[in-house]
């Protein structure tokens, strides 16, 4: 790490900080809709994040960091690191702010978000995510040029940015005459999206679901330290989830506050997308689907007024078939 | 037609009552997202109908005329005739009124509209759509009860409350600054929506969009009078848009306004839905992406701020994959 990623990495993302975030979001984005829906009776509010211009939350906190960015630093770029779909909310950032985007995505990444990220303007350097390190790749990129990384979800400014979904959750449900949200379920890949929405609403109980096989957060939780993702090569469909480790700014979020967390199987994420096909007539991707999956499946129980994240849609159309084929 | 009918049926639809639609709706109802996407270089400004709660903009029209009923009216009940979607519309607003509803169905309605009115409690009553006359069942089902007929067109109260989603678009056009609409592309059934849009905003262009085959209302415009469908088991996945003819006080409205119809293939409508699946992570059933499939296929150009209408997502997912996959 360069002594501007450190120092950005060792400040700690606060309240104010997602509020203030959630006041730039909202001169740009308008809310995404919060969607009730009927689980055994019991309402569940969705947060619909798919409807993003990106097809995710991920611009929130690419755009808080970019935003935040000096003259300076604007003018030596940006580097990502993404799966997809941070990829695409730093891209649209950069686009926007006129700023060079450079990002490191895995070579089997989504057709679709490899495609996006580049037509957004983003220049995209792969990496193979069996055998290198997109870190280490980044860091290359970064100490040549002297551009910023703009970490997918280590970084407080991130963090700050993705928890103001969980700043609209709270208005949206205070509009229609209801406290809370009591409990938050959130999706969890590198923890950047759940540390926000702790942050964003400190009297919620936070809850994190991973899919099977990636579930380095809820063993590290257990642990008490940050342990990695034990097979790399595990087979998924969550892409967007595909995290190695959690960060320590994460970390240090949610283990203060996370209360539970499951994994879910891929014929949960698929009956979970079914219904979201069905009921809500969204495309969400296997990834995003898994907190809504986890509570379907009766692996958590909702608690008051429970919101889940539904956070993102950028799926391929053959793989979004087969899962909605073979979903119960 | 019953006296009650037929007064109701001559009241003239007007912007004012739109507006009083929209203010009692936007009671009960969050305004849908109005979404942009890029088509050629051009914005397309989407109305996302689908996430209204029983999918589809239907809900609007069925509130405006359920909320008006007098106690003694709501007491008899109401009869409604649907593809799925009204009924839908009417199921919800009865049931949330704690009306008895009974509603006249094609026997060959997609399975989840059945099923959806079912589970809203409604009583479904089918019909042969090729051997019986929906209006003349549904004439005998009133006749027997008194109760109201609640049409899913021919109905001043359900003009109007379509309507309200053109309000509601040039309110969300003004909060990100810009006006208009200039210009409204509708899919157009029976004719209640795209009528409703036109009182809605009585200085955008109007544009309607039927299915091949069922183009009743453009050739009714060219020949000055109204024309019924010329053969009624011409085959289409356009379920929602499958009406024989249109009504007088819908008819009234549209010669005065429409400056185009157009009619759309298969091919066009899938290509649309995919279009709607990957741009903007929504399920668009195909009837209600005809608008855009015409814009797509260039069959309409867009002026100044253009909206469309992505008005329902009930779509039976065999259906859904089926159009996908064929979808160039």
């Amino acid at each position: 790490m360069t002594g501007q990623e450190l120092a950005a990495a060792s400040r700690t993302p606060t309240h104010e900080g997602v509020k203030r975030a959630m006041a730039k979001i909202a001169d740009i984005l308008p809310k995404t809709p919060l969607l009730p829906l009927d689980v055994d009776g019991v309402t569940i509010w969705c947060k619909a994040e798919m409807l993003q211009p990106i097809g995710s939350f991920k611009i929130r906190g690419a755009w808080h960091r970019l935003s935040d960015l000096s003259a300076q630093e604007r003018a030596l770029g940006v580097v990502g690191v993404s799966s997809g779909n941070h990829a695409q909310g730093v891209a649209w950032g950069a686009r926007r702010l006129g700023i060079d985007a450079t990002i490191v995505m895995p070579s089997n990444a989504p057709q679709m978000k490899l495609d996006a990220t580049r037509a957004l303007g983003a220049k995209v350097v792969l990496y193979d995510r069996a055998t290198e390190s997109r870190d280490a790749v980044a860091a290359g990129l970064t100490a040549q040029s002297g551009a910023t990384l703009v970490h997918a979800f280590g970084d407080p400014w991130v963090i700050e940015g993705q928890g103001s979904a969980g700043i609209e959750i709270a208005d949206q449900l205070k509009a229609i005459g209801l406290s809370g949200p009591d409990m938050i379920v959130s999706c969890c890949g590198g923890g950047g999206l759940a540390s926000g929405l702790a942050l964003a609403c400190p009297d919620a109980e936070i809850a994190i679901v991973e899919p099977e096989g990636w579930d380095d957060i809820i063993r590290s939780l257990e642990a008490g330290e940050i342990l990695p993702v034990e097979d790399l090569l595990h087979p998924t469909y969550c892409d967007a989830l595909q995290t190695p480790q959690t960060y320590p700014v994460n970390f240090n979020v949610l283990r203060q506050r996370v209360s539970r967390g499951v994994s879910v199987t891929t014929d949960e994420v698929a009956a979970a997308m079914r219904v979201v096909f069905e009921k809500l007539h969204l495309v969400v991707e296997p990834g995003g689907a898994v907190a809504l999956a986890a509570v379907l499946a009766g692996k958590l129980q909702p608690k008051g007024v429970t919101a889940v994240t539904l956070s993102g849609g950028n799926v391929d159309r053959e793989i979004f078939v087969k899962l909605l084929a073979q979903a119960a």
